[in-house]
């Protein structure tokens, strides 16, 4: 019961702006399974084990410029093995090109990635500390009524559609302010599982059936305050961003890692699902090198051991030859190391 | 004691931006009455009862662009028997328009208002959970603090304007997000008596005879949670919404109809002076019939006598052809079904 | 480690929008001290004391339209004896050309003050209540965000500068809005409070030496409450605005104006440095007169005993022969009343 009363049948004023529609599951090409949460686990509707594995791509604002966003993007993503495609919204995007722009661009997204079965993670591609309104960048830039409102239109645009899986609502998380401070800043734990839960509260009035996926601080690295104080609501996935420089053991030993690993953010995986959303790496003289994602390439078959005994999900950081560490050096899609070690995993999956 | 030293005497800069002014009152062509609360009913300068009785008019930006907006408006409306004009300003058009457009909009309305003994009812017409941020359509976007600037800007214009009788802080306050969502939300009761008190307490620093007048939820139908927790401030009105609709009795006889209103909204006009700001009804094949304003006309006179015995004043919505459900037809203010019933029951007031 | 990875080599989208940078001490022309707060003084890097004693500017985008933005202004007030210029910032006008354009104007200011020893205060110039979002004036506007950005932008540009000394975190504060209203309002002490130490936090992240300077209600006059809840931070000072309007002993006499100062404000001198970052007269007749700034022209030697007796650092308003009260008839520096006063005093420091 809606009670609206200012509108009419025809007319241009602002009281004629059409009220938002669902997308209409009818128009995807193929039946696809609604993955879901059991125990630690994702599973399928037959309740076997499903594992997210795949990668980022940029921004479709930024594909667009490019001219690369289309079908035939997902395709060869399809072809390199991923059944799983994270999309970053990144909120300056989203405010320079508007909801319906982005509803357009998610629905072909939704389409192509079902033509392929595989699953879309929706990434609100926001660092920083949301409570004070500080940001890395300003392409971070974003507000607290900002961020539900993108959650509120998503989840109402994309309800019971199987493709659009999972909802990663806050990229990279940071107490201390852009990167450059001093180490202090303010952000209250209850504050965070504050704006966690009722973003997750606001999404399930629109849909039951979609993955919420929380971070913790440190862009995303610290899982441990989850320990003591998890998220109060059912069927949510945590998410890590465990690039290769996170982890300073005094000897870098891979047993040395694994514990690093297991100590910060891999002990969830005990008890909660989890997507290591961005992983990635390239060698200190490669393109995009920085901070924290340099390493000598051991790193890959690392993690993805690591991953294989924890049963986590993993998305590669990023499928965009100007973006780093990518995984391609131009758009014939040429591997890199680590788009080359990357694809192979992927495609024997 | 304003210290401000920001000034100069001449120039185009910011600083020269004149300060706010109230509207003059001189410039009223006739005296009118201060309307006050005492008890639960409004009395005029006498002390005897008064009852706001009229009708809705649309939002004046919508007026202006049809070429309605206009003194012969006023003087229609005066010869239909209103005594009461309610004017919705949308915050989409607020932010359009600008203050100062809407000031001089509505030091028209009042002008025109006055020379037809006519009262006022300002009306911030949102729809939505402004505490959330999310709002039924794009028309009622609004926040906490434009809702404070709006109510400081109109309390400081029209203060001491007998015209300018009643303020209505928030059109229709919802908790569950849109009307499309499951029927889950967030507000707490107490929030939402904050935000009205808060806000009465701000128009009260420039205003002191001006009515508030606060709504529940449901779409301003709900008035049971002030039963317990009513508004903290002397001297203020409370609104409902009670379209056809919105009471289900098992059987839709008038007892019964009665009955559902006086549980849910009419029982506070034992105490406190109520004003049905929106009442109306079409046929369900009629022009803008939609949930919760469909009826097969037993609703005008089922309503009026419940008025008439509660004591209640009341507006119908709404006195434009494109808005619905409309009292006319077209611009040549040929009546409609509810149209003609209400202008009869006017004009007998 | 900032973890972005986000950013190309090459390009002109958002992503390749510069990340912030501090400027760079090494353009500063000439060495100076940074001052710093030793109990309730001010001193030099050699421990002495230290007393700002100078003059606010207009906002340099006024000065600039007025082409009055020049190294010869700073020389000018350099002249006039001054080793303080207060730089005030309005939130309209930084909103209008944006922070790069301010980074612009300051970091010229910087230098241009640094080339004749001076020091700056910097000033967001607001008045109003930001808790509640009312401002005097639409030049004032501003939000808490809004607020924290500001000083985040300018700490982390400024570090490590000495020029740059003290942050004035918000002009003048007011309980009731605008001047205008009954003398109602709505912030608490605490909020207040809360305020000023999250934006010192803010600050202390990207800089440990500029001096954050608080004021309190009553257009940065009342300073009582801070002495039962001072800010519970280390090395802040106290702002004061003692225009002669504001102390209303029955009898004018020196003795009782200091009395009235002492009690409202000047006692916080005794725990704390404090700066009375305006002060200022004009007669009756002069240009700019208004509350609460008119006066004989007895306030100038009074104020200046007062604060030799107590060491007060001070700022005289303005030297802008538009704004007022001014201490220039115009921009070949012919000096007012006050000008004159204040300009033999500043000369014999
Ligand atoms: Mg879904
Ligand atoms: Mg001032
Ligand atoms: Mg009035
Ligand atoms: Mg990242
Ligand atoms: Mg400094």
């Amino acid at each position: 019961e809606p009670g609206d009363h200012a509108h009419s049948v025809e007319g241009s004023g602002w009281w004629n702006i059409p009220y938002p529609e669902s997308f209409d599951v009818k128009l995807l090409p193929k039946p696809q399974d609604h993955i879901r949460i059991d125990g630690n686990q994702f599973v399928d509707q037959q309740g076997q084990p499903f594992f997210f594995r795949g990668l980022n791509i940029a921004d479709p604002d930024k594909l667009v410029r490019d001219g690369q966003w289309s079908q035939a993007l997902f395709k060869e993503i399809a072809d390199w093995g991923a059944n799983t495609i994270r999309i970053p919204v990144h909120p300056i995007a989203w405010r320079q090109k508007g909801k319906q722009w982005y509803f357009d661009r998610l629905d072909e997204a939704v389409i192509w990635a079902n033509s392929y079965d595989i699953y879309l993670i929706l990434d609100w591609h926001s660092i920083g500390n949301v409570e004070d309104g500080f940001f890395q960048h300003p392409m971070y830039q974003t507000s607290l009524v900002e961020t539900r409102n993108f959650w509120a239109d998503m989840a109402l645009r994309y309800r019971d559609v199987p493709t659009m899986a999972v909802y990663e609502l806050f990229n990279e998380p940071t107490v201390n302010y852009m990167g450059v401070a001093n180490g202090l800043g303010d952000i209250e734990w209850d504050d965070w599982l504050a704006f966690l839960e009722s973003n997750i509260d606001l999404i399930r009035a629109y849909d039951d059936k979609v993955i919420p996926l929380v971070a913790g601080f440190n862009w995303a690295y610290d899982l441990r305050p989850f320990a003591k104080a998890p998220v109060r609501r059912p069927n949510v996935a945590y998410a890590a961003h465990p690039y290769p420089m996170k982890a300073q053991p005094k000897q870098r030993t891979k047993a040395n890692m694994f514990k690093a690993w297991e100590q910060v953010w891999g002990f969830m995986a005990d008890d909660y699902p989890i997507i290591a959303t961005e992983i990635g790496w390239v060698q200190a003289d490669g393109y995009g090198a920085h901070v924290p994602v340099i390493d000598d390439g051991s790193y890959g078959p690392m993690f993805t051991e690591y991953a294989n005994n924890k049963g986590l999900s993993w998305c590669v950081w990023v499928f965009d030859p100007d973006w780093g560490p990518t995984m391609i050096h131009d758009w014939q899609f040429t591997p890199t190391e680590q788009g080359a070690f990357f694809k192979q995993v992927m495609q024997q999956q």
